[in-house]
């Protein structure tokens, strides 16, 4: 399986990127859940984290959070993991990963606009 | 004057709307300004922090950062200075202004697309 989405080197981490890859309700959720539960199966990260969306719809949003230096992924057999890149965003950015997994976040602000 | 502008109460910040106005090279630009330099004339903030744009855009800009909690604005006289909502912002979401200002930024990446 190839995975043509590029993984930045810690040095190469942009801020702003980083904070428009989490400002999504959709990856913002995503990140908290692989923040507390470690490496996760994408597909359980799609479940739990009550991501109501296509298969194809959360990859693209993997996809920014990758891109970004949030998230990395993994393949094992037919299945992908991913997990946050805590180390290296702690190293270029301290703080700012553990301001935003322990936010007191209300997500209601994530209900889709009517 | 009128200003309609809604800066909303501490308790009532959303950390993916203060995500999202700070998500902008501009508006990062302006919200590093005025952490470093305190309380400023909203004119100098868009001269001294490099934002080549009109004055009406930065007004824009300003309205994001201010309906999302970052900043507030006072009018005196016929000026306008605008401040980092840093208390409050702290008390919600501790340590995240602190990363962001401190961080380590290359703004190259603010470089408009070519």
């Amino acid at each position: 399986m190839t995975d043509e989405v590029l993984e930045p080197a810690a040095q190469d981490f942009q801020l702003l990127r980083i904070l428009a890859a989490l400002a999504d309700p959709h990856r913002l959720a995503a990140v908290r859940y692989v923040a507390r539960n470690g490496e996760s199966w994408c597909t359980q990260v799609m479940q739990e984290a009550g991501l109501a969306m296509t298969k194809s719809t959360f990859s693209h949003h993997l996809r920014i959070l990758r891109e970004a230096g949030v998230l990395t992924k993994r393949i094992q057999g037919t299945k992908g993991y991913t997990r946050l890149r805590k180390d290296d965003l702690d190293r270029r950015f301290p703080g700012l990963m553990d301001s935003i997994i322990e936010a007191d976040v209300s997500l209601s602000s994530s209900d889709p606009p009517t």
